[in-house]
């Protein structure tokens, strides 16, 4: 059975179990205080190159995504995202449940622009009626995009000027980051984003862990984070669930294995669907392809092999995500090849 | 290495991680409908004879608690809870953060006086001014309490009939009730909270998962139940991780065999400290025993064994929680009297 | 001394004073269950032809339109409202305060478009990943709009019937209600709204009261309707003070005159405006006049009389609105002609 | 017709009521920056001898508390109340509704113990566990309380110490606070208020206003305190109804001579009530008297004359709250002595 339906559809990387398997019975104190947690930290921080980073562990994206929001977000202040930015669409209004609005700017394929950002804070800033608005407090970007597009480095440093200008705080979702740091030609790594962020964090969910992704916070949390971790639900009793996790997959460089892998399979991918006269909707350089068919072949594909249903650009046809990941195989590939060729 | 400190100082039992094993690298589609949360369903439905029963899997206590309260309760309403219930105290704030105001009655070792609880809810339904007030709604209760105490049968359908004359919900929290289910001498057993109950759940973290809790809606579940998870960042895109583990849980007696285990060390415990004169704060039937030691003895046991602060009755005392659970082993009873024999 | 900011420079019409005086010293009971609240409601159920509705006041705008939508909207659902929509780019996030997020679609003159809407509500709720997504559950408009535009009858019932197909609830801000309901040419009326809307409010702040607006349910409040006035601050102790005022602009065609003095001048100040070669930017039909001025006068402008800032089409010039209202008289027009004719 | 049914039965003062006459037809600017509120506040700097306060106008006593509450309280913290409190039981959630928990203590007559506030903040505070429970960050009390009763200035001295001790904020609901501070004996004045809180609202709608109330932070208000009165739907856009009004209380002493009345008047009320022999259930020293009835007579009372229902202390029996004002008349009293001279 193969799939490519999403980045999660197995449980976690091997070596990630072995861990887990392996510390199972050494008694620790909860909560994410417990030795494996603070090694996992020790990891990250030299991979971040951030000695100074203060990092938790949370279950999911969306849960990450509103707890830090709802951190960094002063009660006057609402968040910047890019119109098909994961929270604006994707989260069931979870940011607004918890009282942030998004402000949503026009996407790039999938990226902000940072004119755009400039304009929009410019303007909302100097309204003279800005109390009666919500003022930008939070610039929101995922880093690979919803389109598994990527930023730059010159782009992402043009964006964190804007921030510097405007007293925004920056915040990059990196739910498939593993992916992104593989990608071909991507002068993005994790120095980088610690040197330019207020916040990101580190995806383990669809990159070999069974959940949880690391938050880090360059310089500081904001005050009484835990705070805000147990009151919106996030904060596990077994904190070493994700320690564990996260110490397995920042130890010889398993998070850059997986994220290779993710990126040369959906590249082969990318072949596949060449050969076989599938076009691409977009090109993209990290683990999602996005391809376009006529509805008749996406039914009898989809009968065939679990794929990602994405839009429908007109009445007649449909655009088509193919994720890899971490255990995407090369049998994965080669049966994905004999089906559309039978298409 | 021995800890009394709590019941989620270790990974899982290991018959659950090693069906996370077996199971890691068959591809199962997201979000909770993979056929082992569906297998666990079927379990679980049948464990609790309530074969209608919906079944949702979350990741931690709090986070449950929140999101089941979101779905059950109308915006006018709010939650009674006995003073020491876990949503009043120790939850950070999290039903108030979803807007949901607790409404608490005086504790009886932990638990509510059904008497109490009906007094309440009359003087609120028949105040002129009620629509100033917070209307009851919901019946939170936690079975063990916060003291390890049980509900008898009798308690709990004098609450039920409290509930069902005035309208209200009864929502039993079982973070620990595989602890409770086996404890010596109680008569609720799961289909008598199926019967009950318009939601409980059955704790996985306390007992033997490494995170995750199985609501169970005996009727159905509150509409857009999903929405609600997914909007309180509680839904897990591997919801693999919850079924599979409650797929093991209730297969071959794997649950019971775990309150077993947690309930007959915690009476070991017991005789443990009468034999080493650790006189008892709270006698109780299941997992959690409280004992009570002058500040001196508390701070020397401490130094030697992870166990739980609880309270200062007076300046000079400590009442302890000792807490024991699946991965109890003798060696653990046995280091505790070495330490209590040479405190 | 002569203003053009805004529609709600004065105090209260005279004739509502004055009942305010007359009443002034009777007794009667609070929250709105006063005989003049009474009173209002049945006058205003006769000039919606509407005897069964519910009707209630509230304090402000802002305020109404929180309440109102929390009342309609379900846990799961959000508000459409076209990207200008008041609720959107005004109220400080108050929806979002509520959890509720606004679901922003492309604006024509403020209006939103019944094709638009009906693309929208049938691509959400036909989408697979709907539960990860904020269902439209209420579709907000404001009559007039923002630019001060109407809608037609047509369009109202292509939007209602939109709402019907997809289980939606339609709510018309009617802030300026008055100056919409009076203005050349419209086919839109008290009756016709109370024939469409789940929700409509009269608006009383910008009409001539002091403060209020009178929340109409046409066929019957949503439950607990109080609770929400009450739990969101909105509750006046002294109902009262709405109360006689909706009374006195419900009687004698008050309401009516308020309309028709508003639009007959702001259509005298497109005349004055043509002169003395303003160019409008936006040509309406109710009491807001948008003109376009460059940036020297604009500014020379401003220091001779309070106009309302709207916006910069390009960084030369300035958009300005000049608002008429009830306590717009002739002087007022005279010496803007000649302020203009300086300029 | 007479009334003791409460303190808002009627409009608003004469004075109040002829100063927004005189000023009906001024054009001022919005949102409380007219000159009449710039005014109103001047004079209440004055009065509270208070150069350095920041004043704002808000509609009513629940908005106001909500309002002020979610400025001064962080993310992680709630308030702390007499279980009395009306935050805690007449505001229908208003404060939850916001995410901010009520932490009750026992009540005095209605009134909060220093001691009893300072264990309960140093228990919190030295709490392990303090990251899963709300800090407390806010004292809100009611001066008089919801009993009519009065804190000493001993009282809120020391009331106050605590605060600064914890760096909790301190906050007067002074919904009645002309009658508190008119009370025989009383050692509470504005200046204090002033001098000991973070916050204090001086009450409009209840001591002779048709609505207002008036928020004195002596020190700074929070940041963006606009905003969070927009948001939470709290600003008239005709700020000025509030600034006329409190400009006329706070002229020629209105403000003490509404006081003194409604005080005078309970007093009186106090000697019928003894005359006819009705015991009072408590004595308080400002505007509110609670009497005990058997239910025969309060039913009997209740036809004749509006009074307020406040409990039922045994199933025989009714607690019944007179209240007085600026408008109880020496005809009101005589009427209520023939009354119960009758009943």
């Amino acid at each position: 059975m193969i799939t490519f339906e999403n980045d999660y559809s197995c449980g976690a990387h091997p070596a990630v179990l072995a861990r887990l398997l392996e510390t199972n019975l050494v008694p620790q104190t909860g909560y994410g205080f417990d030795a494996y947690s603070d090694s996992a930290r020790q990891k990250i921080r030299a991979a971040c190159a951030c000695p100074s980073a203060e990092i938790h562990f949370l279950s999911g994206g969306t849960q990450t995504n509103a707890v830090v929001l709802a951190s960094l977000l002063k009660p006057w202040e609402g968040v910047i995202a890019a119109e098909t930015g994961h929270i604006h669409v994707h989260e069931a209004g979870a940011p607004e449940a918890l009282g942030c609005k998004v402000l949503a700017l026009p996407e790039h394929l999938g990226k902000l622009d940072p004119g755009e950002l400039r304009a929009l804070a410019a303007t909302l800033l100097s309204d003279e009626n800005v109390e009666h608005m919500v003022y930008p407090g939070v610039v929101y970007l995922s880093h690979p995009t919803e389109w598994g597009t990527l930023y730059t480095k010159a782009e992402l440093e043009a964006i964190s000027a804007v921030c510097r200008e405007f007293g925004l705080r920056l915040y990059v979702d990196g739910a498939r980051l593993a992916y992104g740091l593989r990608a071909e030609g991507t002068d993005v790594d994790l120095p980088l984003l610690a040197r330019l962020c207020d916040a990101f964090y580190i995806g383990g969910t669809k990159c070999g862990a069974l959940c949880g992704e690391a938050v880090v916070f360059p310089r500081q949390a904001p005050p009484h984070f835990l705070n805000f971790i147990k009151k919106h639900g996030a904060m596990l009793a077994k904190g070493r669930l994700c320690g564990v996790q996260f110490e397995a997959l920042f130890t010889d460089g398993l998070y850059d294995a997986i994220g290779r892998r993710g990126v040369e399979t959906a590249q082969r991918l990318k072949t596949i669907l060449a050969r076989r006269s599938v076009p691409c909707y977009l090109d993209t350089p990290s683990n999602q392809q996005f391809a376009i068919l006529d509805n008749a072949r996406y039914a009898a594909l989809r009968e065939r092999v679990p794929v990602g249903f994405w839009s429908h650009p007109d009445p007649d046809h449909t655009v088509v995500r193919f994720a890899t990941a971490w255990y995407t195989t090369d049998e994965y590939l080669e049966e994905l090849d004999r089906i559309l060729a039978a298409l």
